[in-house]
Parts: C-alpha cells; sequence; structure tokens
C-alpha cells in the first residue's frame, strides 16, 4: 500500500476517534480547510512539517501516520 | 526530538548499514546529490513522496525512518 493511501486511511481513523471535523483538525494544525479533505483522498503530498502538525493536533507521532495496519 | 532530526539520525544509520555514500543514496532515491546530506542535517523539508523513494531505497517502510529510537 502506497504511504500516501496509508496516511489517508490513518488520518481519517484518528480523526473520527477525536471526534474532528476536517475543518476543525485543519485548523488545529494549520492548513487550509481544503487540505485535510485532499490528504485523505491521498491528492495531497504533504512535507514533513505539516505531517508533523497534524500528528501534533491527533495527538500521536508522525511515524504512527504512517504506519500501515493502524486497525 | 523533531521529526526532521530523527530521520536525519535514522537516515545516517541504514545509509551506512547499507554501505552507501550520500550520492549513491540519491541516485537510487532519484533526488539531487546533495539532497540527502540536507536532510541528515535536517535543513531539508522533504514531501512523503520523497521520504517514501529513500526508504524503499533503503529497504524499509517509510513510517521506519520516522520512528525515533531506531538504535
Amino acid at each position: 500500500m502506497q504511504s500516501h493511501d496509508i496516511l489517508a486511511k490513518n488520518l481519517r481513523m484518528l480523526r473520527a476517534g477525536a471526534g474532528l471535523s476536517q475543518e476543525d483538525l485543519a485548523d488545529l494544525a494549520q492548513v487550509d480547510r481544503t487540505y485535510i479533505g485532499g490528504l485523505e483522498r491521498s491528492v495531497r503530498n504533504p512535507t514533513l512539517a505539516v505531517i508533523e502538525r497534524i500528528a501534533r493536533a491527533l495527538g500521536v507521532e508522525p511515524y504512527e501516520l504512517l504506519r500501515p495496519g493502524r486497525e
């Protein structure tokens, strides 16, 4: 599975688990409000700095966003 | 520890373990020959696509490049 798809899947799961809308998470991670939707559709290519901000906003380590199989 | 520093540390260790020079790895990962040095000095902000290419070149999963404490 490609990293962008793994990130998309983990993001959707963690965001829902935190009870956050895409807009809530975008605000917390200081990214554009449509950016999270783009990541969840695997159509964005985020930098490490953005991945880190999103991870911090979700309370996880950045590498956990890229780890496959986080059921 | 910031993700860029974790990446730098893991990259140096894995690259040395694979017996690759920075230029060798840059060629394998199809990035500029000075880019790997920049990552290892934490002065570059790579995209997920670049992180994935470097991980594949080193034979590891992308999330492993960002995992702390890979002694």
